[in-house]
């Protein structure tokens, strides 16, 4: 971290911020420059609210210089973590893996959903029981019964679930019905409660980023679960908030080296959300698999125009067996220099 | 709502479309034009899910002409909300407050601010007990014990308290402590499971908007609060993201005015987080006076420099004091035409 | 200007970075932490690219530290600047003033408008010869006949002009024609060329923010006509584009105490095209005068159902009769304490 | 175009806009709801205002139905465009380009990149003599003399030019050296005299997207463009402004399928601009390419250290050797099922 500090400051001024700041355990180095003064604050600067020093009359302006997340960070843990999803699928360092199934859970044709997509090469089944809607009027999900379905569709195929848990009450449940992994959604990117609680748990957290989060942001979640212990964290880039609106949202594929770049953990890509339209999923899951992401994420209905939510951004299991087809070639092309399972 | 048809869409497939709608319950109004061919839909249309529409083969985009949001609407309630916090407090609807107090709840200190900011004029006190923080590792708050700091201060001078409830497993605290108005922060403001439980009392609620939240979006909250049978809730505006980093949010005081419009729920504007610096501090807060806030929530604490957070932004009580006579300047020339009380 | 290095750069790579940043003339200042190794850059580091540092091997990341304004910076200026627009007008440094006028010149309404708002108060006329518009189909303005109606009308009421100058090949027209004050448009906010060529003349300039510019572009653009000689720049907040659809743009009014921190040179708010809606004009002009503007361009139409453009957002000359009179009660208020003209 | 009355609109009122509309030669349809009263605009609605339409006293609110643009819009011109650039270089309809070279034109070095980037299979030549630079006091280009060595170059090696035009008055020095491809920036997205300028002659234009603009808005200056007669126009998606700081801007790779979707037009990805970071170029081009473009524009320099601008960003000759063999073998799944050529 370093402050910035007033043309204006006097000597005896600086000379109280430098031993404030000593005495919070850190060193200083200070640098005068003929337009700026400027002082580095080394040593552990989580513990100096960088908001609180720029509020000092001297101080012009606080910069950070390192990055607040520590457990997600790559600088402190170089390798790629292989996040292990139960029924023999892991995910990250070389392991791609392709999430599909329904946006909800609805009833009986999600067994039939599943069998398709795992037919095509889907290796864990999604589908939402629990469902964060804008309205409080539309649809919010089957609850504990959608759970059932989606264990019985699991566990004839021998796949693990994905699926959404929106509040920290429902923890239990979901450690009785043996849910694999636990979905976060881009609105619970910031519910604190929420982080910490799937954080004392041991469950792989597919987190999402945030409907109009930054990366950093993203990281800063992860530090949250993580440090509660839990260090199973897949990240997720579903898109982003942007003045377009010809799509849900922007796919900001961006972001997959980016968090490659900053940190160990796995990162999957959600096409079908990142762009709200059937018609867009295949050529932007491809891309995102160009883009070097450790899995995707892919909605899949057999009757869309019947889904009862999100039916305009399904693909049909059709439409998903070419898709399939597609990723693994561009997968192959990859992983020809990586390596890495297509 | 309205659908747009696609130019090539078989009149089967148009009948077809028509009678699905109707059989909804709906009515249709059908428009043909050389370029364009548009259904309206003509009744509840909440039952429709607008996605699910777009999906179909010849719909080529549908745009909703109602507003979702119902309870909190002005068109089906014209009258302002007068909302009661208690103490004899009453906001909205000509009534006029100000909410001050230090960011965080910190010890003995509060009841020192408490008296300031009452003697300045303040009629509500605030203070957080939980505190969402962006990194794990920052300060979390003081939790219950913080509660019954506010309590005894807002005892001992007769005032309601405003203050943050971020878990929903907190909601029978905040009732044994009899916290009068419960904030709901920026990071909630899609957090459904939070919004319903606090729907589900009679405590007013200051709903702040979300991080790059819309309009619709905050009285979309509302909603949700509203809809559990809690109707007293109070809108607050306390700044947007955008990609100004000069200052900490953006202050979108259009929103005051839009959201006296559109809805009949008082309006209060936190000058304090919308910036970020105690130096925009005054100026902010008599800007929102002027586009006719009915309400303020500033921070104030007696040592910005130790503040145990946010102490860039807040007021010193001096300097409250000299802020609150120009705030009721600026309401006094505001009053002169309005019914309401300075 | 400092650059964070990267954990595994090797001594010697130090060295040699440390010297090639000496051979450009500016001082070193290195300190090296446990995490973090910083080299801070003191001297005239606009000889420096941040980003082709960045580049190198060895550097993780470069961050600015101060403005890289410098002829509007407060900083090397610290009196407020005061712009004389011609007929005994000024602005800035406690002179306020209001530009009113259509939007479009239309034709023979012009003058009929302009005694209007010159009768209500306002000592600057508005008015578009050349239009900007997003559609190459829409209406684009009078040209110089426009200039000419409003040369006639403010000569008669012996009032300054402010009007559009979107090309650089009509510099000499608007000399020739005596245009007081050039404003330069959202859309052209980083059109170099022409900041350049105004920047040649003596002309005032109203230089508006751009649609999603930050505070520190428009004190770029402003730097750029400035770097050319012409000091004379008028700096406006006209709204800023974000996710809110309920207004046409969002009014930063933070951006008034921001400017007048940050530089010297007066700032004018637009609360019509900040708002979009002559419903939102009256309480967001006042917001802004409150917020401590030097001025505000507002747009008044005599019959806005008929206006060539932005009507929607227009008063009639009844409701800027109402307007002023508040403004003029506000700005008392304001100017209370400091020293400065109602 | 439809409008959305007021609930409490008399039927005098509806009675005298219905005929207000007919009298600009459109139909009207009219479908009154229970909440919701609607007018449908039936004909040419380029006639209309829709601000205009909105400002009338029983108007809600207006919605465009269709599109502003139409000489770029698919629906009126089914067939992809195929854009001619000269040396027999086609792009669009299957016909795929790589244009390289440095950022700026710095002198001699350039003939050497050229070389280099044609053996690796560019065909089309980039380099900037005018440069965009936000700050008054960075290095602005070589200007005519840039356009010399990129002439000389590109004679050489019998490859097309792309450079960037950023004032209308050079669009003769550009007729004169012969420049086939005139780039327009970000910056000058709604530079409408420019547009117009170049919309005059015959030139193909590479368009790119603005800092914080729409697709539409893409379009939109494209029709600025074509309706001057000039239909040549390549689209180019360069990364728009979001809060995202890890990056450059963020690569909207969405935009790919959408305007193929919605247009014509052939459509081009700059993933240097788009990331920032050499890092992030490769797997960005692969996207980009996976996504469908029908081109990429990639930053190259012989040592971008010393780079005059972005060395940031630029690739060296020998990493783009090889990202250009990935490129290739990506087209190849691509175009395995579309009738194009690798």
């Amino acid at each position: 971290m370093i402050a910035i500090l007033r043309k204006d400051a006097s000597p005896e001024a600086v000379e109280h911020l430098l031993s404030w700041i000593e005495k919070k355990g850190l060193q200083t180095n200070y640098s005068k420059g003929e337009n700026e003064t400027v002082i580095g604050l080394v040593g552990d600067t989580t513990k100096i609210d960088p908001f609180l020093l720029e509020s000092m009359d001297i101080v012009e302006r606080v910069q950070r210089v390192s990055e607040p997340f520590k457990k997600a960070n790559r600088k402190f843990h170089p390798e790629d973590t292989v996040v292990d999803c139960g029924h023999g699928v892991k995910i990250g360092g070389g392991h791609f893996q392709v999430i599909a199934g329904p946006c909800s859970v609805e009833g009986k044709n999600l067994i039939k959903i599943a069998r398709r997509v795992k037919a095509a090469g889907a290796t864990m089944l999604r589908g939402g029981a629990y469902k964060p809607r804008t309205s409080p009027y539309a649809y919010q999900g089957m609850g504990p019964e959608g759970l059932d379905l989606l264990r019985e569709a699991a566990d004839e195929l021998d796949m693990p679930i994905v699926t959404e848990i929106m509040d920290q009450r429902d923890v239990q449940t979901f450690l009785n019905k043996n849910i694999e992994v636990w979905q976060i959604g881009a609105r619970n990117a910031q519910n604190f409660p929420l982080l910490k609680e799937v954080g004392k748990t041991k469950a792989p957290i597919l987190l999402k980023r945030g409907m109009a989060g930054t990366i950093d942001e993203l990281l800063m979640a992860a530090e949250y679960i993580m440090s509660e212990g839990n260090e199973n964290v897949i990240l997720c880039e579903r898109g982003i908030r942007t003045f377009e609106t010809r799509t849900r949202n922007t796919f900001d594929l961006n972001a997959v080296p980016v968090l490659h770049y900053l940190s160990h953990l796995p990162v999957v890509a959600d096409p079908s959300h990142a762009t709200g339209y059937t018609r867009y999923v295949e050529p932007m899951a491809l891309a995102a698999t160009a883009a070097g992401a450790d899995g995707l994420e892919i909605e899949v209905h057999d009757d869309p125009s019947r889904a009862w939510s999100d039916g305009a951004q399904a693909l049909t299991p059709d439409m998903f067996d070419q898709t399939m087809e597609r990723i693994r070639q561009i997968r192959s092309v990859i992983c020809d220099t990586e390596s890495c399972e297509a």
